[in-house]
């Protein structure tokens, strides 16, 4: 998220001293257990981009479970979702661990350990109940609140607030639960939905995907309400597009990431487009794409590096229905918001 | 390469105008033969870093030669060798072409393409001809005019100079040929090495393995003969290895490049040391150790890395040498250059 974004809209700028500390159950025992089962000789971990930092001590806690001939290895590749596997890693370790996000697809070959936060949703659920417009709302929450779900929905039914909820796609794993590129979930028949969660990530998308609801946000870590906008947002992408408009010549990136995969979409577009390039790439960072020196992308990978990275980058970079505006294709207030919907 | 680094030594801060522009000859016929003879649907072209601008022009080229289905693709990821082979696209293309680099290892698997610079190194030798000192020269020279290399010597050896040349090691391809983290070509019975070829990348490293031979640069890109100087790389790494004596957690870093797997170094480093964690990484950058926040750092990997743009980084980055040398393994004079002999 570029630092202009971030000072607008990210409670981590607002100087708020946290209400509650997040602590994490590794489940360590269950991955000694694996080791054991698998009589394996070498562990991989993948942690996601915040808890980096916690790897050196998870991996000392591991190693006292584990016969001292096991070599634990921690993955150092960016990793910002479950669509974002270490496959290197995977090839390369007999038990492979990724923690803190829930699996988009299960696999024997991958061990998921969830983080379910240990925060009390309660008290600020109660300050964002009075902060509700309608009688029917719809309820969503991230990876690490789903385990409290039941007791969110029964916290507003028994204050006379009718619940609509649905579990998104196969994209995902619980009822109720957004990704950042996947908010299927608030597509229910409410014209309010509360979302209970940290951080402004995730409520704005659900703005942007759902711009006829009103998003009201519980955020128990930063303990504060508020309302998503997406007026900036919408700002943002409307230059990024204008930006595009003279571009000659496009790269349009395709992702090796597991869950990031849209390769029919970047060989069509490429396919209709004499001066399109295919690049193909695994992290998309501002110095990769100045090295390549087109003059505009299309990022058919995950869609968060686009809308909100993109105005680190020296060139416009869009989603695929952005660039269809940008080429005359669509209509310019036909913008919407670019998720995955069941693409693994 | 630091910007500091860059601003004292490198000579793309000259001002000077090139003598000659660099025309490359990309082979697209033998591309297109290897397409057709496989009956291929995919291509992947994979470029070094300073030709990466090239690729869509060579990509048009190329899909002039082909039949409309076949899908060309271009590897965005970072690629400064051919240590660094793009494995994913490998495992994607039928047809895997590698441009710049002479092969470490040959394999039916890739098209190497060795980009063969059109500048006349005549001059310039002639000019650095009469700046040497000594009657019997060692003579190196990069990938790009090894095949001028036989003109070189006679060239030399016309005007009465004993010519000591070499090929390095199973990891070179070519008589006298250097590469960044190799200089055993250099390894002659010669106190001073003349070097052909642009840029003082190569010859500071030759410098620092050879820190008993005198270097003369005979640079036909820039059109300047120099002499290369160690002394302030030499500065720098005593200042890397000074910063990490007092680390208390170290990240022994391992790359998952297919020329550059040091691994069982790296196992055994963390093995002998309970503060320390091994990472497993491809490209290693800044923020990605800064994410991991150990204390100081010690880089398997390619050790230009670690060396050129260690200073870049915000935490110290060892070679494995420097390591033992910072925990007092090794006396801080034994410092030497890190370099890969035969590995793979």
């Amino acid at each position: 998220m570029s630092q202009d974004e971030r000072s607008d809209g990210d409670l981590r700028n607002t100087g708020m001293r946290l209400r509650y500390d997040r602590e994490w159950d590794y489940e360590l025992d269950r991955v000694a257990a694996a080791v054991s089962e698998r009589d394996a000789t070498s562990v991989g971990l993948q942690f996601p981009e915040g808890l980096k930092r916690s790897a050196g001590g998870v991996a000392d806690d591991l190693r006292e479970l584990l016969p001292t001939d096991v070599t634990v290895r921690i993955s150092g590749q960016p990793c910002y979702g479950a669509c974002d596997l270490d496959l290197e890693m995977m090839r390369r370790t007999e038990v492979f661990v990724h923690f803190g996000h829930s699996p988009m697809k299960e696999s024997s070959d991958v061990i998921y350990v969830p983080l379910f936060s240990n925060v009390d949703v309660e008290p600020i659920m109660a300050e964002a109940a009075s902060e509700l417009e309608a009688d029917t709302v719809g309820l969503v929450t991230t990876a690490q609140h789903t385990h409290h779900f039941d007791e969110m929905r029964e916290f507003l039914e028994e204050r006379g607030v009718s619940v609509r909820t649905r579990k998104g796609d196969e994209r995902l794993t619980h009822e109720g639960q957004v990704l950042g590129c996947n908010y299927a979930s608030a597509d229910v028949d409410a014209d309010e939905v509360l979302y209970v969660g940290g951080g402004k990530f995730h409520p704005v998308g659900l703005g942007m995907e759902h711009p006829d609801k009103r998003v009201v946000i519980a955020d128990p870590i930063n303990n504060v309400v508020t309302e998503a906008t997406t007026e900036q947002f919408e700002k943002q992408r409307y230059a990024a597009i204008h930006s595009a408009m003279d571009a000659e010549t496009w790269g349009i990136i395709e992702s090796t990431k597991i869950g990031q995969r849209r390769w029919d979409l970047a060989e069509d577009l490429v396919a209709d487009n004499d001066d399109a390039y295919l690049i193909t790439l695994d992290e998309i960072t501002p110095d990769r794409l100045r090295n390549l020196g087109y003059d505009a992308y299309v990022n058919t990978a995950c869609p968060r590096v686009t809308t909100d990275d993109g105005p680190q980058f020296h060139e416009p970079l869009l989603t695929p229905q952005e660039y269809r505006i940008a080429i005359g294709e669509e209509p310019i207030d036909a913008l919407s918001f670019d998720t995955f919907h069941g693409t693994w």
